[in-house]
């Protein structure tokens, strides 16, 4: 699918500052993607759909996780962290992306993982970091982001873990394995 | 066993400050099982045994859990998680302590775990709030201790997560499942 139909799609379904996160998302990840070796057109199509489902009302979202057969502990949590493995679902049964590495980078986007792929980190770190986004902590994995990925994601999951905590929210077992991976697997 | 005993058995393990600490965690342990409702008598026989391990040696330690056939997942993470286990064995091997609620309070005081029992709440807190720590948190939490089992141990548990995430340590899973465990079942 080419950038400006896939932005196209993505437009209708989220307009307005979600549109323009995207197109942040897109930026990021396309640079990052060339930094690190990353495949262009794979971080550009990832990018652009990650947040599909974003604006999807709760009740759908619960429906496609459960047509997909997701990890039902999903349904437990915040709902905040439904929209990726939706959309991935989605865009597989919809729009005919197959390519397993870019459905898991929007699967996972939100939640990161254990042992991510080189495009999963790409996109996690792009919706984190992208020029939008505005929080404490951001400046510092922005630098990161220039000079180590694997670093910089785990500055980026490391702070999530603590503004949860912060906020007496639930931290999603994903997350945490991904933060625990990271440090079990430094070298 | 009588409380004189138990108390010689630990103190020829471990003189000096650890075994002052020990006693610290009996008499909070005690006072916290009169305010809760637990068994007095098995709060202090877990609070007298829960350091019966600390000092040995790491080799040591591991062999006791292998022996015990404990979850593998411990041997990846910092031996400081490995004495609750081993001392868990080693009462039930050579003690003869067959109470499996006290043997898993000793087991789980340095971890916690999802869905603690009274028990095991009281030893992890008692653990973590007697007279002689000192450390940012423990004011807040023992003030918690005297109102509310469940918000004290959800605190110190916070705490440890948050203190780990500072230190870019790994996070055992245990203790992110209790954390997650108290947010998602609160009423």
């Amino acid at each position: 699918m080419d950038r400006e139909k896939a932005l196209g799609i993505v437009e209708s379904k989220i307009k307005g500052p979600r549109f323009q996160h995207t197109l942040g998302v897109v930026e990021t990840a396309i640079k990052l993607a060339e930094k690190y070796g990353a495949d262009k057109e794979q971080a550009e199509i990832a990018a652009i759909f990650h947040d599909y489902a974003k604006l999807m009302p709760i009740s759908e979202l619960k429906n496609f996780l459960i047509a997909a057969q997701e990890d039902e502990r999903l349904l437990l949590y915040h709902p905040e962290l439904w929209h990726g493995p939706a959309a991935a679902y989605i865009l597989k049964k919809e729009f005919a992306i197959e390519n397993e590495d870019i459905l898991n980078a929007i699967r996972f986007h939100t939640t990161g993982r254990a042992n991510m792929s080189l495009l999963e980190k790409i996109i996690y770190l792009a919706d984190y970091i992208e020029p939008g986004r505005n929080f404490p902590g951001v400046v510092e994995t922005r630098k990161l982001a220039k000079i180590d990925l694997d670093q910089a994601v785990y500055k980026a999951i490391s702070n999530t873990i603590s503004f949860l905590v912060e906020k007496k929210a639930a931290i999603y077992p994903d997350t945490f394995e991904a933060y625990n991976f990271f440090i079990l697997n430094k070298n």
